[in-house]
C-alpha cells in the first residue's frame, strides 16, 4: 500500500482497456453528465457537496425533496443526529410548524422488476440479497425469485428518515457515513447518492458521543448554509459532474479486473468476490463555472 | 429513525437484560479495561484518539509499532495517502534516511487454529470467509476448514502498509476509514484498531482528489502532532478506555436483538444476518484523568 495503489492500478488497466473517454448519451459511454434538475448543491461551512437524485427510483421523494430544497426549506437546518459509523440526518426541528408543514410519503423502498429489466451485475448470493449491482450508477441490490429490485444502503446514499410507520417520511433525511446499514434496504426510501464531496459529509459534526464523554453543545451542529438544485445555482458558480456509466462496457472490464486482482500486490489472491458497496464508482469534475 | 434510534432501541434492551455493568476480569464482565501498555493516543491537530493494539494476535508488528511510539518516531509524520472512503496512511518520508531505518517485517495477517479456538461467532458464510465474529473485541474472520483465523479489514482497522512483497512493511500505518476492504484480509498485518475519535480519523485531510479538482498542497496534509502508549502519558493527561467484553453473554444477547429486529421500526424484518464490520463494539470513557 505504499507505493501501489489499488485503485490506481484499476484505473490504468481500465485506462490501457478504452480508447476514448468521452462523455455522452451513447450506451458505452464511460461518463455520464449528471441532469443539472436532478443534482442538489449542498453547501456545508466546510466544503460542497454534490448529490445525484434517483427520480427513476424514488419519483415522489425526490419531487418533495427537490420541490423543498427549491424553496430553501433546508437553508440554516442542522444536522441533528449523527453518529459516527452511521448516518448524518438533518431536517427541520421535530414537531415545529416547519416540520408539520410538509406532505407525508409513502414508501418507495423498492420496485417490481420483469423479464426486461436488467443492472450490471457485481455479485450473487451477499448476506442480504440474491445479486447486488448497479444501475444508472446506483448501487442495486435484487431477489429475482421475489421480482423485486432496490436502491441499497451503501456508503454516501441519501434516504428519507422517518418514524415507525412505513409511510412517515417527510423532510428529514440522513446520508450513510458507515458501514453499509444494509439491514434497512427496502425499508426505507433511498432516493440519492453522494457523487462529489464525501470527505466534507464525514466531517459533519457528530452529535452522539460515547459513554463518559463530554456532550456536544447544539449550537455546534454542523448547519447546512444553503441546498439548491444546480439547475437553480447561477451558471458561474455550478460544479459540473459527471460519473462513470455503469452500463458502459469498461465499466464492467474494470468490475472484472477488481475481482481477479491481477496485480503483483495480491501475491495471495483474495476470494474473486466484490461488495458492491466497496466498489467505486468514481467522478469528475467537468467545470467548475 | 427520526425518533426512533436502532442503535439506543439495542442498548435499551441490553439494559434491561443485564443487572450490572462492572468492569473487570471475569468473563462475563460487560466491560473491559485496556491495557495501557497495548494503548496508543494519537493526538492530530483536531482531537485525540485512542488505539487499541493487538498483540495477542501480531507480536512482533505491535512490538515494532510500540517501540516506534515510544521513540516519538511518528511524530510530526503525516497522513500522505488518505483516499476517501478507503484508507488514510501515514509514515516517514518514503525512502528517507528514517524511513529506512525500520527493520522489515515478517507478515502477520493470519493464524492457524485448533479444536480449542473459539471465538463468538456473528456470521457464517459472509462473501469473504466460512464465519466472522469477534475475539478480544476485534472482528475476526475464521475458515474452519482451512484451521486458519484472521483479523478483518473493518472501518477502524489499523493495519501496516507494505510494498508488493509479503514481508515488506516496516513503519508505515493505515486506518480503514470506508466500508470494508475485506479483499485485503490475509495479505496485510491487522494489529490494532480505534477505540476513541473515530470522528477524527474520518477528518483526516484527504490527499486524493477526483479528476479536475483542484490539488492538495502537501502543506496541508495532517500531521500526527503526537503518537504515545497511554502508560507514556502523564496520568493526569490520560484518556481511559473501556471497551465490550465481546466473550460476555451480554455481548451475545446484544448480536441476537440486533439480528432479529424486534423494534416496531423494523414493520418489515430484514434478513436475519449481520455484517461483522457493521456491528457496533461500545467504548466508554472511565475518566479522563
Amino acid at each position: 500500500m505504499i507505493k501501489t495503489t489499488i485503485k490506481n492500478i484499476v484505473t490504468c488497466c481500465t485506462l490501457l482497456f478504452i480508447s476514448a473517454c468521452d462523455a455522452g448519451n451513447d450506451n458505452n459511454a464511460i461518463w455520464r453528465k449528471l441532469n443539472l434538475n436532478n443534482t442538489v448543491l449542498l453547501t456545508l461551512p466546510h466544503g460542497k457537496v454534490v448529490i445525484e437524485l434517483a427520480p427513476q427510483f424514488a419519483p415522489q421523494h425526490v419531487a418533495q425533496f427537490s420541490q423543498l430544497t427549491k424553496q430553501g426549506f433546508y437553508d440554516a437546518t442542522k444536522f441533528y443526529r449523527v453518529i459516527d459509523g452511521f448516518v448524518a440526518q438533518a431536517g427541520p426541528k421535530d414537531g415545529s410548524e416547519k416540520d408539520k408543514s410538509v406532505p407525508i410519503l409513502a414508501m418507495e423502498s423498492e420496485w417490481t422488476t420483469d423479464k426486461t429489466w436488467s443492472f450490471t451485475q457485481v455479485q450473487t448470493q451477499d448476506l442480504f440479497a440474491q445479486q447486488t449491482g448497479f444501475k444508472d450508477s446506483f448501487a442495486v441490490a435484487a431477489n429475482p425469485s421475489e421480482n423485486k429490485a432496490w436502491l441499497t444502503h451503501c456508503p454516501g446514499t441519501l434516504a428519507m428518515a422517518r418514524n415507525n410507520e412505513a409511510d412517515s417520511a417527510s423532510s428529514h433525511f440522513y446520508f450513510v457515513i458507515g458501514q453499509a446499514p444494509r439491514y434497512l434496504d427496502r425499508i426505507m426510501t433511498v432516493f440519492g447518492r453522494v457523487v462529489y464531496g464525501m470527505q466534507y459529509i464525514q466531517a459533519i459534526q457528530r452529535t452522539s458521543v460515547v459513554e463518559g464523554d463530554y456532550a456536544v453543545d447544539h449550537r455546534d451542529f454542523t448547519a447546512i448554509v444553503k441546498m439548491q438544485l444546480m439547475s437553480d445555482v447561477p451558471e458561474t458558480e455550478r460544479l459540473l459532474i459527471e460519473v462513470e456509466n455503469t452500463e458502459s462496457a469498461a465499466f464492467s472490464e474494470r468490475l472484472t479486473k477488481r475481482r481477479v486482482r491481477e496485480s503483483a500486490f495480491f501475491y495471495k489472491k483474495p476470494p474473486p468476490v466484490l461488495d458492491v458497496c466497496q466498489v467505486p464508482v468514481r467522478s469528475r469534475i467537468v467545470t467548475t463555472k
